[in-house]
């Protein structure tokens, strides 16, 4: 890198901070419906920052659900490959508020991390790359190859929009590769390119075992109780080992071949990292497979939330007519969302006592992602990450769908290349959500470095 | 009943029914500690009613917890018996509160019904002794036996200061017997004379398997879910027939006699009455017994409330760390309550996997209770009845337990009778709490009868 460059870079730290935490301080809660004028100020937000950065065509897509950004930079000439990097700046819930140490929008640097929700997961590692294209712009006037952002606002809440629109304007969108940074690498020192993504199918189970709330005494014993027969249907999702009993789940799962398991296995990552990580007091799941397996390769159904009859302060000796669960299967290549839905909802249908009525309501998926670890866009993204951080990456598979990756794929017929700068300890989803900010810094060289790969690429 | 006493009695209804009204407007919950002025001002307003109606000794016992109110009246002569009518003024919560259909502290008449919170358990039904008194000094200037109040604020959140109150002042209530109603009749022409209560061990179940709530898709798969772990344990504590299934919880259960089974098999209730009551599709619990048995004299486990993980609008792809739940027992005689919540809570830490850390806490618990149904204050309750209802009563064990029972027999050494004016349809601790007024005019007098045919009575 030029002397102009780093410099520029060095210098360019404070202020670089300051906006990403003006950005975070925008409560973006893109699946709470109050929240829907923030989702929309972080996008024009996002856009005063591209013009700032230089990019042209900055655009606010609107939609039925959450806004778009749209911008681009296309003068490196029509020899020159087209990146399409896509980000979103909606962010996850934030309770239970209690647990955070400093407040989730009021984004606060201790040690060398920046706390607040949305730092990692997706602003800060979205604006990274518009301060990379920035910091060449400024500095050189011209990008190596040419850029286009496509941002979105309700990753965090089923990507809606995005997915109609993508198809519809592949013209507008096509590029030779996209670039997604919404994912972790292993740890600080140690980048990771992410080849193949878990898909998603959600819903809501409400169990109804009487009209009205009964009172314990005059009725238990003898009318079921709601939360005891959801307990005892979702109870039976899972055998002792954590496999899923559901008939039929694991008959399109993608088997690893020997040679993958082998690759996988010199992770560094095995079970006493993920027990760190977690406070775990012991690892759960499928005894055949590894860690990483379990959580990259292998299919899950999780209670993501639970409730039914008082639980408030206090205690009421209610029997509670409905129970209520919110469940999610993480889906591997070659699962088909639809066809899990149906297997789980028949399931619970057959398992239901006859005291008990089930039903399955607000169902969505996504399908799982992979992509050929030696196509030419990820090996650019892979000389990238060894040239800054100094280290070669690692190959790996991940647990969390980003929804857009398969609308991208087969839309616009591109390979994705997944270029995470989070840690595994980031606190997704979860109070006192982090960004490392070393990495932070590193990305935006990373980025820089990953446009300048693809210069001249034949993708 | 005398001419004057039976006009009073017509003419004063309106007034009656207005009073108690304003009694039901004080949101009296004692469980929530921002309702602590509301439990106090039911109590005051309380008194002035127990002046109004020419009772003495008013007093308002103060407590650590909620206020007591004691009244009497003692002229009857020392030849003749003492009453002590028990009641209380506290009410339980109110959610979900969009299920009512007129709101809880708003007292409605619909048709032949008052809708309140506490409308009949227990202001309604306490109040209506109050009346009957008030009755009987106002067109008789005097009581036919002497008659002690002492009424509780907080009966819903653990009766903690009448237990040590009525052992404490033993000579101020000392008596020949103890009336309460708070407790339902069978159907609206037929009363019932409860003899057993079944008595109450609660406590809260808190599953840990992580230390903070973890991304699904990072973790899934190799962490215990909580709600999961939650479910899987709460699911163990029942067999497929409604047994409860930790090892020793029926060991000192008391068995039923032919006699006594016979007797209960002929109560006009059955499957047939508790489906249309409660609105289930099938009727659930131990085969063996029948549904009166399974309320009446089997214990009982139910979980009251369950929560964890993402319970707000929208989804959250979470693994929640923790799941709590909040479960009782109804205990029979002659089961321990400190002894079942050593039971339960072993078989639950028992049952945790190596994944699950388990507490059981703030675990609280009541003994069941039993009168023998020939003691001579039951008979006078079961004369009484029969005169007003012009139908003989029948005899029912009941699942509620109320604190305050067992510590009246013990401490005072006197029989408790049990007189309801309730109905089983009255969506206690539910929404759209009611009373079924002709039965409140009709408790006014059936508890001037009881007064009555106490009257020179060898307790």
């Amino acid at each position: 890198m030029e002397d102009a460059l780093t410099t520029y870079l060095e210098e360019a730290r404070p202020r670089q901070l300051a906006e990403l935490q003006a950005w975070l301080r925008i409560p973006s809660i893109s699946t709470l419906a109050g929240h829907k004028a923030d989702v929309k100020q972080a996008a024009t937000w996002l856009m005063a920052q591209m013009r700032q950065a230089g990019l042209e065509h900055v655009e606010l897509i609107e939609t039925e659900t959450q806004p778009m950004v749209y911008a681009d930079w296309l003068h490196a000439g029509p020899d020159q490959p087209t990146v399409l990097i896509y980000g979103h700046f909606d962010v996850q819930p934030v309770d239970p508020l209690h647990l955070w140490a400093t407040p989730p929008f009021e984004p606060t640097v201790r040690g060398e991390n920046l706390y607040a929700r949305g730092a990692s997961d997706d602003k800060g590692q979205t604006f990274l790359h518009v301060k990379a294209v920035e910091a060449l712009l400024q500095t050189r006037g011209g990008l190596p190859v040419n850029v286009k952002f496509l941002v979105e606002g309700e990753e965090e809440s089923g990507s809606r929009a995005i997915r109609q629109y993508v198809p519809a304007h592949a013209a507008k969108l096509a590029a030779d590769a996209a670039l997604i940074s919404d994912s972790h690498i292993l740890a600080p020192d140690q980048p990771a390119v992410l080849y193949g993504l878990r898909g998603m199918w959600t819903a809501e189970v409400t169990v109804t075992t009487a009209d009205h709330d009964l009172h314990s005494g005059s009725y238990g014993g003898a009318i079921h109780n709601a939360n005891q027969a959801l307990a005892e249907l979702l109870a039976q999702l899972h055998d002792a080992q954590g496999r899923i009993t559901v008939p039929g789940f694991y008959d399109e799962v993608r088997v690893l071949s020997a040679e993958e398991r082998g690759r996988l296995a010199r992770l560094p990552y095995g079970e006493a990292e993920i027990l760190a990580e977690s406070g775990a007091p012991a690892v759960y799941g499928e005894p055949e497979y590894s860690v990483v397996e379990r959580t990259g390769a292998r299919p899950t159904l999780e209670i993501n939330g639970m409730w039914g009859g008082f639980i408030g302060e206090g205690f009421k000796t209610v029997i509670p007519c409905q129970a209520h669960a919110k469940i999610s299967c993480r889906l591997v290549p070659y699962q088909d969302p639809a066809r899990i839905g149906e297997l789980v909802t028949r399931h619970l249908q057959r398992l239901a006592p006859p005291t008990v009525k089930v039903e399955v309501t607000g169902t969505r998926g996504s399908h799982a992602f992979l992509t050929p670890y030696d196509t030419p866009a990820i090996q650019a993204a892979a000389r990238a990450y060894a040239l800054v951080f100094g280290k070669e990456p690692v190959y790996t598979l991940e647990g969390g769908g980003i929804p857009v990756v398969n609308v991208l794929q087969e839309a616009l017929n591109l390979p994705v290349v997944l270029m995470g700068f989070g840690l595994p300890d980031d606190n997704l989803h979860a109070p006192n959500e982090k960004f490392y900010l070393p990495n932070f810094y590193r990305g935006i060289r990373t980025s820089i470095a990953f446009l300048e790969e693809m210069a001249g690429t034949d993708t």
